[in-house]
């Protein structure tokens, strides 16, 4: 993996030089995890004209959830106890020569700006924007297993789940019980924290779990993924308890179902990311639910679990091959529930099948 | 709760003013929370010459973990998507006939202080500092209640696991035991990553547990806390697992057991921050464990696990009464283990008693 992230900076080096700055000082954690292969807590790494080198507090310990660090890149550990590893990058630059250096605007703070321009008061702090974020919009085939394995291990979790019997069970413990069973099977942890919701709570966006407990006739409403090697994935599925759904259960699946699917139908490399969006919204908008949903309809994922691109009305820029993201429509009827299902794909071109399903749990209405 | 908020925002108002900015912008989270009761993610709070808004991407949904909203506040739901609701503050802010605001510049970042800046450009953009957080640093006699519970529910999990079998078992599995155990008696969640280590991992400060299994002779370290409404308190203990300690585990737990008494002793009213960390760390250096030894040996619990004061031999500054703080070192040699013992305890003046104890679980050595 090591010429992995060695090209990933020389990519990130070029850009930078052809902006006009030498180097560039990366502090967001997974930019950082991105180009170097791991991020200690609070690290910074500086990629200079001749020399990369990560800054950290403390030893790196290569635990599997700090990732593992290129072997070739240097380390330096601050000795001075509150020191930013980020002036000391800055510092490092201007004693390199550079007088020029390039920050994530969009992460560093307003205060540690002034610190590092105070350190180094003669070098220019340009803005680096979004380049990293760019770069890892598209993934290589190595970060497509990892999401793969990540994605297996999500539907592994909840297939156990769907075995156990789950009346009478609070919104909290089959949360925590779902983000066991990821760790059972091999995750580095749950990929963000893991939402059930039940009866009125189904269907919810980003539901946290509750004490509510599941009870017959119920929608229930379940969002997971784990984090593999740092790679995160999304599964969400809306099961009915007891043996007969009602009508207005039938319905509604039916139709959040066909507006997922009508989603992961436009996945096709060049689709602009607001034509996937209108794809979902459509059917949910002229079933008259467009007042209510979700400002979005999907994601990208990677080493974030929530990254560009984000498929929405107003998103500018297409799909491309090779991009990993969430299709997830859903409808929430205020008082009653609601329906959510959400898988992670991979864009392909048609040639090659067309969008890769990840999580491959059954979307059919389950009556558990 | 809310005349609470109010009279803490209104010392803020005053704070403020004297400094010269009329209207203040809160974005850090835990800030928020201290203001407003709740901080919905992302939400930022104007704190004005005559009226405060919260506002929020979404409408607040009440649920725990986001806690309880002062309702006398105005709450503010941006109708825009991605819009940012500190953007819409300073834009308040300016309508309302401002011409400063104080800005949290140690948690805004460059961008979106640009971005305040061009929506606003005749606003003159201060900063705030550290003054939430130093307000934060006393704590009233309601938020050391919930402290106590927190530590309750802590005392109750570990209590819980000491009982089961644990030869053979994983420190992942282990860890995430706890958690389920800390929401079974009624936390909000875990009040940070439970840490977990057995044999050459136990000692170590903020381990994150791996797939190691519990060994007879094994030490084994476990550091784990409540969140209970928003606040985090921290238990960490060492046990040794099988019927007899070798020599070396008494010895070693002996020393840092004096230490940290050392440490619990030395928090009165008026102490220098160092001094209490000198009277722990002093112990344990004179034992010649003064190199491998943390930065800081305790640090302040409240809204968030890590907040002032520090407890390090270069921190400025003196205990107040009523400030919580947890007194926690630990000495690790490499691939032997080693020994961290931490409790959560709030500073009173000897003639209420001296320090309160929150984490009561024993300190003996247990041989599990």
């Amino acid at each position: 993996m090591s010429d992995v992230y060695a090209s990933r900076r020389a990519l990130l080096r070029d850009q930078c030089a052809a902006a006009g700055s030498a180097s560039a000082l990366i502090t967001r954690p997974a930019n950082v995890r991105y180009l170097a292969g791991a991020c200690p807590a609070g690290a910074a790494l500086l990629v200079g004209p001749a020399e990369d080198v990560l800054f950290a507090t403390d030893t790196p310990t290569g635990e599997p959830e700090e990732g593992r660090l290129d072997e070739h890149l240097r380390v330096a550990v601050l000795t001075t106890p509150g020191g930013d590893p980020a002036v000391a990058g800055a510092d490092l630059a201007v004693t390199g020569g550079a007088d020029s250096l390039a920050v994530e605007e969009h992460h560093l703070t307003v205060a540690r700006h002034r610190a590092l321009h105070s350190v180094a008061p003669r070098l220019r702090l340009a803005d680096l924007g979004l380049s990293v974020e760019q770069q890892r919009l598209v993934k290589d085939e190595e970060e497509i297993a990892c999401l793969r394995i990540a994605a297996e291990i999500s539907d592994q979790a909840l297939g156990e789940l769907l075995e156990s019997i789950l009346v009478g069970r609070t919104e909290r413990h089959l949360a925590l019980e779902l983000e066991r069973r990821l760790v059972d099977h091999g995750a580095d942890g749950p990929a963000f924290p893991t939402s059930v919701g039940t009866g009125p709570h189904s269907g919810r966006s980003r539901h946290r779990p509750t004490d509510r407990r599941v009870e017959e006739g119920d929608f229930l409403s379940v969002c997971l993924g784990a984090n593999y090697r740092g790679y995160r994935c999304e599964i969400g599925r809306t099961f009915v308890i007891g043996t007969t759904p009602a009508d207005w259960q039938i319905e509604l699946y039916d139709l959040v179902f066909a507006a997922q699917r009508a989603g992961r139908e436009a996945l096709v490399p060049g689709a602009p990311y607001r034509a996937v969006d209108h794809a979902a919204r459509s059917i949910l908008d002229s079933a008259g639910h467009g007042e209510a949903l979700s400002p979005w309809t999907g994601h990208g994922v990677g080493l974030e679990i929530d990254e560009d691109p984000q498929l929405a009305p107003t998103a500018m820029g297409k799909l491309d091959a090779c991009v990993p993201v969430t299709v997830e429509p859903g409808v929430h009827l205020p008082g009653r529930g609601g329906v959510r299902i959400d898988d992670t794909l991979v864009v392909r071109p048609e040639a090659d099948g067309g969008p890769e399903l990840l999580t491959i749990t059954t979307k059919e209405l389950l009556a558990l």
